[in-house]
């Protein structure tokens, strides 16, 4: 984890402006949950290895019992991620929300990961959900709107995969995986990408998939993998590719997605997998090129929120990476260069003596009445050293009220990067500032 | 801990605005730290009472051991408040950041407590603190800014008690209380407010200071409450009242704030005393008429940061509470009322058959682009249950796409609360809107 000093905050807060503005037009509210959650609300729902993974809150008060076991040390654990805390919110709440609840959650999780290089334990997820409809209008609205997001950022060649766990599903039963090896299969081809089709074979009979499966899920990855490399209508092909594998049930909801959302860059790929266990229908994920892993990804989960509740809501959603969204901004110079300064103010007042110092405070209460953001150096120093450290801090405008601007009601204005100087009365600064 | 809905999390968005926009005037800047700090960093800064209060980590990976020592088994802990986070990062970070360091941070803390009604285990604290100065500037440009900010919340009738850590020690040391009681007896008189003149003699009898002192404390006070009650330049003649107890040079500290921070409704109150053990100069505390207890609290503290570097460095600091901005402002009606809506969208965008659900898409995202806020209903479903849901959420218009208005280009906009329709082109419609 790690401190996130004023330009970096400035950084957070222009993209997390952004997200908010976009998913606000669509029409997402803004909720949030506490950092902490009842530990067993989180405990199974991210597989065995996300159990290891959440951070547990040891229990108060009382005499701790000594016999180790996680259960009687902790009773709470901090989020793992924005979409079971957000299946709790809708269980527990069905009847404030309205039938069709959109929410966005912009907030940290936290992992106790030994975290990659640009990764850390504790991080800013940027949720949007949209829960009670079962309509693809969903999917195609959250997929527009991240798209719109990413572009208004100035990612300029993302790409979004698409997939449908129905796909693999289908595709694992014709290479003739048996159904208790399913998971088993994903979690090998979820790693495609990065140990590829020799390494995810190598896995796949590790974990007890015969060779003739394996070599024929490869055979239908491959060929998707010779489309993606040739033809012009991609999706078009890619389904093509799948109608004898594939109902045409789920095949039309792939499609519907790619019209309804014409505007975002959407290909299929029946090799996208996902790690987590609770998605159910399309499945999505964000990739640029130059960086491994994804900006973010989602999917349908239609059988999450019954867990904590008697009826089954249909829901899906999707998950923006804050900081890897940061790290790819930084390295290509996306930020506008306000936004990255080291300091945020317009004016700094510098104090002329001890006796001036309420002329001083008086001139920043003026200033700021006019719009402006002010320091004021907080000491009667030598005129030159409050002059350094301005030029220290890079602040544009620096005034003085001397002996002879205190007697004559008026103030020194001093811009500092050209050197000018003006003479002007306290009124007169803003619009000579240009504000 | 409770979960925040959309109308709770826009109070708090607005809040929160003001107050950035406040301490940005005054030059602070953003700051942010992890939710979780190493468990040695807080222990042992907040008290006693404080030590059994932060929520601790536990161990990950390895086998826990089993006598039930907390230090056996957490390594790590929920951040407790914002100002010893902000000692620990000034400490770390002296070289990067500038002389005099001015930073907000609104960020949740957690504690253990069993809450009162009104408050919460995880609470949100709006803090600004300026480093590097012992200039009396400092206090009197945070008393401005956290003034200014309640002010354009809307509070009127606030008052911002003053005192400082020397009144109190020179205040003990007349009465005749030995030193080694000082802190006892602060403990006591801070409950001044909660339990009245007669609790804080009881309780500084059990906690071991004379009757003689414990008496002449008590003058003391009632001094200053009959003053409070019949004095009309009630600053002065407490000091007055105070210019054989406490030293010159403290006076001239208060008197200084007093006259640097000229627009803030300051009162000098020589039994303020504040919890935290870390204050070494002025305290200050915010109180409203019919609220217990404060809208927030802060003061000097000179001692804490050297506490984890080398370099002693001067500071001081301001928390507004923003849950108990949030209670009275919801009690006494002081949110505007489009952040109290239930629903942000300004328009509904109906789909009138499986046919035409791409068409509705595209309006949505023609509105958008204008600047609206716009939900889709997700479903072609019948038009009639389609406006009771734009009825139920509140939106203010909705549009409708019927083969007769897609046959013609047109879309047919209706205002919710008149009834008002139009027969109108896409692009019309958020000037009829009036956005």
């Amino acid at each position: 984890m790690r401190d996130s000093l004023p330009p970096d905050v400035r950084k957070r807060n222009y993209v997390i402006g952004i997200i908010k503005e976009v998913y606000e037009s669509y029409g997402f509210e803004p909720l949030e949950t506490p950092a902490v959650e009842n530990i067993e609300t989180l405990m199974g729902k991210y597989g065995d290895e996300g159990n290891q993974l959440i951070f547990k809150i040891l229990k108060r008060g009382e005499k701790l019992k000594a016999d180790g076991d996680v259960k009687d040390l902790a009773d709470l654990a901090l989020r793992y991620d924005l979409t079971v805390p957000l299946a709790r919110v809708v269980a527990n709440n069905k009847n404030e929300l309205p039938r069709f609840f959109k929410r966005y959650q912009i907030q940290p999780v936290w992992r106790a990961d030994r975290p990659a290089r640009g990764r850390f334990r504790e991080f800013f997820q940027c949720d949007v959900d949209a829960i009670g409809s079962g309509s693809m209008v969903v999917e195609a609205e959250i997929l527009s709107a991240v798209s719109e997001i990413l572009r208004r950022l100035g990612f300029e060649d993302f790409t979004i995969r698409l997939n449908h766990r129905q796909v693999l599903t289908d595709i694992l039963d014709t290479a003739g995986v048996p159904e208790s090896l399913h998971s088993d299969a994903l979690v090998a081809i979820d790693k495609l990408d990065k140990i590829g089709a020799d390494g995810v074979a190598k896995e796949l009979d590790e974990r007890g998939i015969s060779e003739t499966a394996s070599e024929m899920l490869m055979e239908i990855f491959a060929k998707t993998e010779e489309i993606l490399n040739q033809e012009k209508d991609i999706n078009r092909t890619i389904v093509g590719n799948l109608i004898n594998i594939v109902s045409n049930e789920v095949l039309t909801e792939l499609g519907q997605i790619l019209k309804f959302a014409e505007k975002a860059p959407i290909l299929i790929d029946p090799s996208l997998a996902r790690g987590l266990s609770y998605y159910t229908g399309a499945i999505m994920e964000i990739n640029v090129p130059d960086l491994a892993g994804s900006l973010g990804g989602g999917g349908r989960y239609d059988g999450l929120i019954g867990m904590f509740g008697k009826e089954q809501i249909p829901a899906c959603g999707f998950s923006l990476g804050l900081e890897r969204i940061l790290v790819v901004m930084e390295e290509k110079g996306m930020f506008p260069p306000e936004i990255a300064a080291s300091n945020s103010a317009e004016v700094m007042v510098t104090i002329w003596s001890d006796e001036t110092v309420a002329e001083s405070l008086k001139l920043a209460r003026e200033l700021r009445k006019q719009g402006l953001r002010v320091i004021v150096y907080p000491e009667a120093d030598k005129l030159g050293k409050q002059f350094k450290y301005a030029d220290a801090i890079k602040v544009g405008y620096v005034c003085v009220i001397a002996d002879e601007e205190l007697s004559e009601h008026k103030v020194k204005l001093k811009r500092m990067d050209t050197g000018e100087e003006w003479r002007l009365a306290a009124d007169e600064i803003a619009t000579k500032i240009g504000k």
